[in-house]
């Protein structure tokens, strides 16, 4: 029996509000138990230096912390003039999950920033950022596609992302702020609808896994981003990215 | 008539929510129109260097907006490597408004940080944080008073404020974003449950004001203010400081 | 009876000394008592990105105080790797009060850089830097004027601004250093000569204010408004700014 | 056949000189083909204020490329005024690399601080600064396990990093830059030399990867990592950490 | 004939004003020609950390020109966010030319900080730092000297600096601005009253200079020194340190 | 007898390796008895903003010491946020010896970076890296020369640079670090093969140096460049520049 009561291989429960502010083009708020993340999507019609002229667009991700979204107040960026490692790894993770399911050439020469600002951090705010952003990059695709429709319809497969680990020595899925904190190994995967992997990242600073953990935590990681997934689309309303969008 | 359909001397609807994250001593989300803010206070058992040993606490602001809280993304402070200046002018006036109604002796030598994050922003987001800090302010002052009573309860008035100005040749009260963006004046006044200014700050940059339309600002100001502080009042369901926190 | 002998309606001596340095358009030493401030006005043939295309101008101010200006030696910015929020709000105030009496549209695109740096800070530095930078602007302007004149003279009224505030319980105009760091209430008002407010900011941090206080205040303020554009008019050896420039 | 003709599942020449500069308690420099990184550990007989007083030590790490061991010179971190997200990412992974192999207790409040400085960037840094830095670590530790004994010697296992990837559809071992540069998947694996994981870092960013892949990945991972600890323990004249340090 | 009438081993006019300002421990203006710097010594009770406990006192210098001294406006350091070079080189001569006469042992645990703030920059705003930062110097040792008599009093000798140069193949003495910018060789030499060198800092970057190029430096700056060490005694109204200390 | 061995006027033995890392247009590695420098030169086919335009290349340098080529572990410039003054004055004083012998018209719009970083520091690291970023630029240009030549070659002449000294009152040459941080009096000298002075500089801050002092300093001086110019004219296999590339 887990802290909060849940079975090793559950996770918790799933909330995706859509439209949650009214100037982004994707506007989310998602709960995974206590943790909350506001994602957004913004778009902006051009492209950083590098991708200048080659008829590409970009997807970019920035992830923040409220300071007192954790029981510790933490001093905002700012102030300490940088942003910390932690940060910058996350920040990077979401970027790539969410390029890595997108036709960055049907997009054309625009930029989409997703910003993921938790509100409340009860651990797993990495892969609750990624599955909300999805939605957010969902909804500021088709407001695009709604004035001038894609040639090919940028988003290639649904993500989402949830966490894993061993704590006390059991293995288990969806790890809250507790149990991630005394975690002896902790992964994170990020994986398709068609059931492939986009990033895995799994450490033991604690102690080190053998590949039969692994094998357990992808089995573990499949079962909760079969759930996670299930929640983006009942929020989107869509069973999949092809009938949502084939009207055109 | 108003672009929302107000009239001139009308406030937009208000609405704060208590407890609304669960980490900070204090925390709130406060509404006007789409104006959306949260506030929290948190509590740190020391004090800045400039106090050490001097027996008295210290309250201290800062204020942010999520990068997509405006219609057009704004871009982080930590990404441009500082705070702007309106920002700066706007925590060190929630600041000051706070501390103007806390007895900083009788806190003890404690820190109350207010962070004021917006999430969504409508205009008047400075007034705003500074009605909903003060109710996350009196829940964090209030859980402190409930461990260890205070000799002297350190709050000694409610205080508010609100936005007054001329947009159109017409002075009105509680400017929105669109009002806010064309007015020729912008005033913003923070005043006590007693009656008295604890900050007048009037900017004629577009037209200069004359003593006529001061004296308008003042009245439609002392409305609003009431409005508000009767808002807090509900919200934390006392009809004075004293009388809240009378018990003991 | 003043610390420093004054009636409590009564300003320090002024003293503005033009062509204070060689190479700024509009260079001008202005002492207040023991404040003495350099305010250049700087012309740039160029505006800010925000304004490109626009055929408009712009002014926007600088404010530092040199290291020794005041009683204890203030480490650089540069050394912080900060503005400090106080110089923020200052630059801030300042920028504006110069604009409120321009024409920016009349100007063309041009940016004027008003800089003033605080020699010797003995309270006030940021009403005499406006007084002052108002003179600097004056001789930029009229230099411009007389290169090319301008079909449109940009500058529209004379600008000055003074402190007052509540020491001891009495209401005075003018508070030196000492009286300042003592204040109850303080105020800073920036007035035209036609007898207009551009910017009340006043703040009671110690203790509220009431209307009262307020009323009295206006009536100390204009009073030193009044000196303090007479001293301009003397200096810049204009009774108006029309006939000044009148001759075109 | 490779780029540089070797097969799919063969390394790159390895060379660890150690005693490479003459300051630094450990100094390595490691060669895996044409990259070549300075490894150092320099000891400090402090800890973090995080860790003060806990009686246990500190190992972390900063990893940096000289402007031009690269192909285009990079402009230098303190130019562009950040550390970018890719170093911080890599400076993280190492430095837990290393960690988990540690008996941070056994080392008493110590800081070992681990510098790697690519002098010449052709693909797999990353690992190649783990692998050359557990080598600088070791002879560290025993400069101070000669002058004082360790009651527990602290390191617990050699740890080695590789990396896996997909380049043109094949699985393959140790990318150099050029296939770096257009894999379709990249992996980094970090083991023991007990064969256990410390840490799996791997990005489908061009394309997601199958369970399939991730089984031949690790298998490609273990032939290398046994390759690279090897060279470890030839370099070091040790065949067993416990052997190497048994005589006390 | 040079460009201002001089002759080519003549200095500019100097003139010293003691108390300049009235906070700093020792203020002096000083102008050469047009050049005009603000050279104040602040006296703060202790050292950086690593003199702390050695009885020893410090000197250090910081070193600016207010953004109009110049005839284009040279954008402030905190805007750039970093000190320039050649800002760096300048205060750290300063600073080394003043501790080499003075005995920091004597001084005791102190650090005097000197700010050297150009007014206006016409050539030679380094030099003329360093000559007039002596004099502030003085001022506030014997300031301290007056309160507590130094056992050894600290100060050694004076310390004064000139420039010199080769501008249109002819060498010259003090070069003012426009000579500046066209010289070919610059050379700054720093000398006591005692006729021995405590700096000399020259660069051929137009054109290398010969060692018979040299030895007129010399002269010409032997020549330049004692003048304004001259008008250093005139300024202090003392003819020696010992003599102006002799009392004690 | 000199701590080393050596007699006063003797240098260490100089090693200059070419070609050193694989990317850039120049690199080497220069070895000054410990001393061991990275000097690469990368060219770039633009100028600065300052230079567009004018037909005229730039030579600018950079200088950096890896954390532990020092007895002690420097904190990198990126963590303490800015550049060091002693780093920026010595890669001011690399660039202007390099620029001192180049016909900057001649290279045509060109940027040329030398990088110098210290890997081992044992005293004279900005002496040798003058003398190895000399070698490192000529490669480059030959690159440059080889591919399309100039019309006219662009440098002018061999530039080194050797330290001179005073320690324990006797006067020496190229001091290594332990005789360095206790020198009374320390001067570096850059010269050309033709004899004649780029930069000469140097500092009693110790003690004051007299004229006879220079004279030795000179002589000195001279025959450590003689044996430098020859180190790089044998690593070179040039005699002279114009043989090297003589076939305009």
């Amino acid at each position: 029996m887990r802290i909060d009561g849940r079975k090793y291989d559950q996770i918790r429960p799933i909330k995706i509000t859509r439209d949650y502010t009214k100037y982004a083009e994707g506007s989310v708020l998602i709960e995974t138990g206590d943790t909350k993340v506001i994602c957004t999507a913004s778009i902006e019609d051009r492209v950083p230096p590098f991708l200048k002229g080659k008829g590409e667009g970009w997807i970019t991700c920035e992830y923040n912390m409220l300071p007192r979204a954790t029981q510790v107040r933490k001093i905002r960026d700012i102030t300490k003039g940088k942003i910390d490692g932690r940060t910058m790894e996350i920040q990077r993770i979401i970027g790539r999950a969410l390029r890595s399911v997108v036709d960055l050439k049907a997009m054309g020469e625009k930029t989409i920033w997703i910003d993921c600002d938790v509100i409340q951090a009860d651990g797993g705010t990495r892969t609750a950022s990624i599955s909300g952003a999805f939605v957010a990059l969902v909804d500021a695709v088709n407001k695009l596609h709604k004035r001038t429709p894609f040639t090919v319809y940028p988003i290639r497969d649904f993500v989402s992302a949830i966490s894993v680990g061993i704590v006390n020595n059991v293995r288990m899925l969806d790890l809250c702020y507790l149990e991630d904190s005394r975690a002896q190994v902790d992964m994170n995967i990020v994986m398709t609808d068609s059931g492939e992997f986009v990033e895995i990242q799994g450490t033991g600073e604690q102690s080190p896994f053998t590949r039969d953990d692994l094998q357990e935590f992808l089995r573990l990681g499949e079962k909760g981003i079969n759930n996670m997934i299930h929640a983006q689309k009942e929020s989107l309303k869509m069973d999949s990215l092809w009938i949502g969008t084939g009207g055109k």
